[in-house]
């Protein structure tokens, strides 16, 4: 392989920051006490983490007690999830976490259209009277197509309203999985007016396994993990100190910079995404056009092998990938892209190019004309130069 | 407070070794890739994190591919209990992850001796034909008592036997909480002879949030956490590389010097026991005085306020605990102590002393005087002198 790296696949995972992991060192050997000890040191840790969780809670304008730490995405997801006991209406695109979690459930699929939006009116002619939860993701991790949540918020907030004037007293709540986006665009609970938004540190160059899932005030979940009764009793299990001052400091730190890295992110991506369009007549752009994560580029080219190409750009130091790490480890076709209703022909014909900091002008231009030259001589190959 | 700190709280954490950190930190800048992704990179990160698994499993005798890691010990023991549907027998001084998820189940609690043993005739006595799960820890976190899991395992054999010759098919199952002790005695599945056994990665000077589950083979779990299907779909969620690979490091230095450690140990926590014992007629020394933790020293000294004590120890740098940090923190008594017929008295004349790493000869000297000063003060003003 290539001596040089050009990290195409933030959206697979991020590195940690330097000033995060700075962040987070004292804390495994300096200040490594159990934040439930009595005395004055222990005491400390614990103020540095609900400090910790106050500063997280703030970047979506949301209080400390109202977020619940977790291992991840996945278990936010699960703890989520915890609410509904009768029927879910999820999105066809939703990351694993959330279909694994919904088969658990009576659910449907809302199908999004072909630019992967999830249009409101679909979610509504899904919700029942026996819905209790709507789980729609912020942006696809595969195509990144930003999603409508403020106006499928106003579907589900219609539902409570005709349940409150019939006299119904089923609970209806609308959780979004925000793993991806953070740091790129606004994620403001009160903008997009959900009652549960689950976060994930190692998408937003944190340390891995920590997440959050922000519930609003009143509404009912259940724990997961139970145990010593931390996070409120809503997960047990002793604080991941060193964890969550890091989630913090990166959550702080995208906050912060996400106007200036999206517009950085989308120069270099629309960049990128017209000398591609230039070279080959036959290429797919998939998600929407402008509702789309500024640093995601989701290209198809009919014909191709997707796998092979990764592969072979490999060889020069370029790392992208088909789809999401999940699939693409277990061999499947993504379901995202049969969702969209890409053909097969399409679909295996595709790269995922997720930009994030790893990604400067002068590597970008580089990477995108190895992927070119790439691109024409599997083309070449299959006899379709 | 003291500039000088005498940590005698190991029981309740431990700090990251220096050689753990550094073995972990390439995992968080430069080898940060998702495990899950195709490109060599990741894959070589795949390869470290299987690796770290074999290493972990070797600690105890097993295979990589039967332990599931977790978030800590408290997930895996909510994991363990996947297993159980009808009734568990557990011991009534487990840790609350354990008394937490047997409530969830029908469940029956085995009394202690006063020195903390749970006798395999008195799990025995509990067991009936609807139990599907026996949940007893290695060594109590409160008192340091060594329990006889060899010979609890003989009493679960036994009604395994029996029901195999009634033709009964429900399963019987053994998990055993091995959160303490690891590193001051021999942990291995095979003498150990149980079915599943939890370990804590935060209680063996390894990163906190990470521990693992070792499950038998044919031992039927269900998955807490689901979603992308990762540790062979017992639990999702992109792997904690570098916490796994911290884990693996602090598992096999704890492992390796474990005799030398807790020869160690016992000598000074010896020492540091005779001497209270020679300056306080009344003190009680908890747990069995044999198959006791090397670095364990439980005291009572009735009518003595212990959390008072743990107070004006603090002011020179003495950091003990009045029991389990759960327990402490919501001022609650131990359930520990009341098991093994402590009087109110002598409960809330507590305090735990756990030795480790950070106590050595000249620092246990140091503070074994001070705590015998602070004791007098006490007990001169309580009248008890």
């Amino acid at each position: 392989m290539s001596d040089r790296i050009y990290y195409l696949d933030h959206a697979a995972a991020t590195p940690v920051d330097a000033q995060v992991l700075a962040a987070m060192q004292p804390y495994y050997s300096d200040n490594f006490f159990n934040p439930s000890s009595p005395y004055a040191p222990a005491v400390a840790v614990r103020r540095d983490y609900e400090m910790a969780k106050s500063k997280l809670a703030s970047t979506i304008g949301a209080k400390a007690d109202e977020i619940v730490i977790t291992a991840g995405a996945t278990e936010s997801i699960n703890l989520a999830f915890s609410s509904a006991v009768s029927h879910v209406v999820v999105s066809a695109i939703e990351h694993d976490g959330v279909l694994a979690a919904a088969r658990r459930i009576n659910y449907d699929k809302a199908k999004p259209t072909h630019k992967g939006i999830i249009e409101p009116a679909t979610v509504a002619s899904l919700i029942t009277p026996e819905t209790d939860l709507v789980s729609v993701q912020l942006a696809n991790n595969e195509i990144g197509t930003i999603q409508p949540i403020r106006d499928i918020v106003s579907v589900v907030e219609a539902e409570r309203a005709r349940r409150k004037e019939a006299g119904e007293t089923r609970p209806i709540y609308m959780h979004c999985d925000g793993s991806q986006g953070f740091g790129q665009i606004d994620v403001n609970i009160a903008r997009l007016g959900v009652d549960m938004l689950t976060l994930n540190s190692g998408k937003m160059y944190g340390p891995k396994q920590v997440g959050l899932l922000w519930v609003k005030p009143g509404v009912k979940i259940v724990p997961v993990i139970i145990g010593g009764g931390q996070e409120r009793g809503l997960r047990s299990g002793t604080e991941n100190v060193a964890g969550v001052i890091g989630f913090a400091a990166a959550a702080e730190k995208a906050y912060t910079h996400r106007k200036s890295e999206s517009e950085r992110l989308q120069n270099l991506r629309d960049r990128m995404q017209q000398d591609l369009i230039k070279n080959f007549d036959d290429l797919i752009v998939s998600g929407h056009p402008k509702k789309r994560l500024p640093g995601s580029l989701h290209i198809s080219l009919p014909g191709i092998d997707g796998e092979r190409l990764v592969f072979s750009l490999e060889t020069e130091g370029v790392l992208v990938a088909t789809g999401s790490a999940c699939a693409a480890n277990k061999g499947t076709r993504s379901h995202v892209l049969t969702a969209i209703g890409m053909t097969d022909a399409e679909a295996d014909g595709s790269l995922r190019i997720t930009l994030g900091r790893l990604s400067d002008d002068e590597s970008l231009k580089t990477a995108t004309s190895i992927i070119i030259q790439h691109i024409q001589r599997e083309k070449e190959r299959v006899g379709r130069a």
